[in-house]
């Protein structure tokens, strides 16, 4: 943990300085967000023509930008970044309403800043000098446990109650849970590094981390084409997704402005709910299956994501299609069949997830597999139901293993002048 | 541990099918290499122009490609990736010289196929389906104990002997040294992790993993131009390395093809050695810092890593100017001043280093750090003196504290037809 007292080192140069034209592109970017936070986007105006392959040519990766501000706080609909953190504090003993107000202004301010290029406010570490912002995002949580650290129990809402419990879950309690949670992304490492240095400084003497991981995703460019992601196993993940163009896709993701709800609730109208879990692939196993076993176990063909039932990997599944033999071709514990919308009575999620891999295990084996991050307006209408049947009968059960778990309520975007979670702290 | 004797999947898809022109850029390719692996470009052809910042502007990443073949091996003068694997392996219980060439010659031939952008040889895991080859690289090296292990005890280089001990080492030699080494590196983590994956595969029952590390530097695009790099306390990184272009480069980086040294020791004429330390830095100690003492420990300043007598990064060292105090503006036991090549009878090596970051370690305080890597013809002449000096007097070595050590020798690049480390071990 740092120590906020001490003496620190406070950096001058502006990053936008350093930067060129970053500053201007907050002013005359692009805006492209649809429903989460905007994208700016802008060329970094002195970077060289450069050789192919070089820095030059890629120098949107660095300038492009998402605000801080705006209905939906960012990274829920954001593009998946290379790079992320998430990490879980607790408020230290003694602090509490007051604190975290206090604290939820600091990284507030630090993101908003950081998210534009720009240096932290206080005692930059000076790691992502010369960088972009990269498309940084910051996101803001609150665990169950925080409402009544903090004397606002009456004010938590009833979707933050605790996960079930799912037979297969091997939950390491020190890596779940938590009072406040942090997530961070960016498309290059030393920048989501800083930031990651930066929470972790503005918590000063107020909340100490309980847990902290580290995932990453695929780097802008390295396919052919935007594409679905591809998990650690190599499968094809993700493909189900609802789109923010979807006609219902607000409505599923995101808290409703106005409605049933008690009026206690009212803060986290426009906020989502993060359901975090670390779920270790056995990879070992795993590879030690077949090509067609391992798509057996899917439900779909590994190269291309299609459905086992034929098609491209937007294809629907035709679960009543059966094979030669009489039994469907998608077989009844297929990961894809149990977890399909259509089996669940049509509960949805946003899945933006990055995988991990933290070298080899004590046992000798990979540490590594998926941060499952999922969205939802309502856990009960998202993750669980669908977990439920998963814990049942899914035949990837046996290649994975849940081993930790986290449930946050993410509060709207804030306004202009406003920080995260201000409508709870001080409403 | 993978174990290649069950049955394993085989993803029949060819990546270079997939990825469109990947496989034309292999023929017509242009070839930017200097004295290490060729860098091959070429654009992906079915890329969509797309929207600003999207993956169609940026394809470039992935469809770069570093020759396998060569005076050299790669991965020692390309440029840093984003993404890189080290990791050693002993020879298993009973393994000796003819399962070490047959490994070798495994390692080789997954190497070739994965730098060209193809799935492995064997039950390919599929995590790489879809990208391109992302300037990966694979390179391989010899510890010490390799070659009483495999009879070749007559062939080890005088070079290879154990390097000295130093009083600020604090070794884990759990994770130090090794039979035999491996470093990977790439733009994209997926692409990098499919290799690794695919190298503990190709292991099979021949050879264990003993340690291994995941490191990454800045992505291609993320700053303003191509620069030097930056570690995790801030400091730009690697001003005072060896260029190609110098006069003497090859001379000190690599071993000469022919000269005084003993004929058994021609197998490595054209390659490396590698000295290979894991430096934790302690941030939390070096973030209490003030600027200016951050500055004073290192002798430049932070934001531009100019010298701070003046002038910019690239701006030589005045070593001999006072301040009005009387004393040098650089002081007697500042980082830069110690490490620099005139004074230490102009030792040279390159650093070709990764950040690291696993976490929070059992003490509380980030497991975070730099993943040093150097290369150099001879460590005596390279590593050896210039860590004498700074073990001596280097204001640093209160935040840093080296956990890990090894030294390989990295032989030349491959011939057509030829695996790596062939001239050692049927020579």
């Amino acid at each position: 943990m740092t120590d906020s007292t001490g003496s620190t080192p406070d950096i001058e140069i502006s990053r936008r300085r350093l930067l060129g034209t970053v500053g201007a592109a907050g002013a005359t970017g692009l805006a492209l967000g649809a429903t989460g936070g905007a994208l700016v986007q802008s060329a970094l105006s002195d970077s060289p023509a450069g050789s192919p392959g070089s820095a030059g040519s890629l120098a949107s990766l660095g300038a492009t930008r998402v605000a801080f501000h705006g209905e939906h706080q960012a990274g829920i609909t954001d593009p998946l970044q290379a790079k992320g953190h998430v990490l879980a504090f607790d408020l230290a003993p003694g602090a509490g309403r007051k604190e975290a107000a206090a604290l939820l202004r600091r990284w507030s301010d630090t993101a908003r800043r950081l998210m534009a290029g720009e240096t932290a406010p206080t005692a930059d570490s000076g790691i992502a000098l010369d960088a972009g912002p990269s498309s940084l995002t910051l996101t803001f949580g609150f665990g169950h446990s925080f409402f009544d650290r903090t004397g606002l129990t009456a004010r938590r809402p009833a979707a933050l109650d605790p996960l079930p419990d799912f037979s297969s879950d091997r939950l390491d309690p020190q890596r779940s849970n938590g009072d406040l949670w942090v997530q961070i992304g960016a498309d290059d490492a030393l920048v989501a590094f800083h930031a990651l240095r930066a929470v972790q400084k503005d918590a000063g003497e107020a909340a100490r981390v309980r847990w902290q991981m580290n995932g990453f995703n695929r780097s802008p460019g390295a396919t052919a084409s935007p594409m679905t992601a591809r998990n650690l196993m190599g499968q094809v993940d993700g493909t189900a997704n609802p789109r923010p163009k979807d006609p219902d896709f607000d409505k599923r993701i995101f808290v409703p402005g106005a409605g049933p709800g008690p009026a206690e609730h009212s803060w986290m109208a426009g906020g989502s709910y993060a359901v975090v879990r670390r779920i270790r692939m056995l990879l070992d196993d795993w590879d030690k299956q077949s090509l067609a076993q391992q798509e057996q176990v899917i439900g779909r063909t590994k190269a291309t994501g299609a459905p086992l039932t034929g098609g491209d990997e937007k294809t629907a599944l035709a679960l009543d299609k059966l094979g030669p033999d009489g039994k469907p071709v998608i077989p009844s514990n297929a990961h894809a069949r149990i977890s399909a919308p259509a089996q669940n009575g049509g509960a949805a999620m946003l899945r933006r997830p990055f995988s991990y891999h933290d070298g080899i295990g004590p046992d000798g084996t990979p540490d590594a597999g998926l941060l499952f991050i999922c969205w939802q307006a309502d856990p009960l209408r998202g993750f669980v139901p669908v977990q439920r049947k998963l814990d049942r009968g899914d035949a990837l059960s046996e290649f994975i293993r849940h081993e930790s778990s986290g449930l946050y309520a993410v509060p709207p975007g804030p306004g202009d002048g406003e920080y995260v979670g201000q409508r709870l702290l001080e409403g």
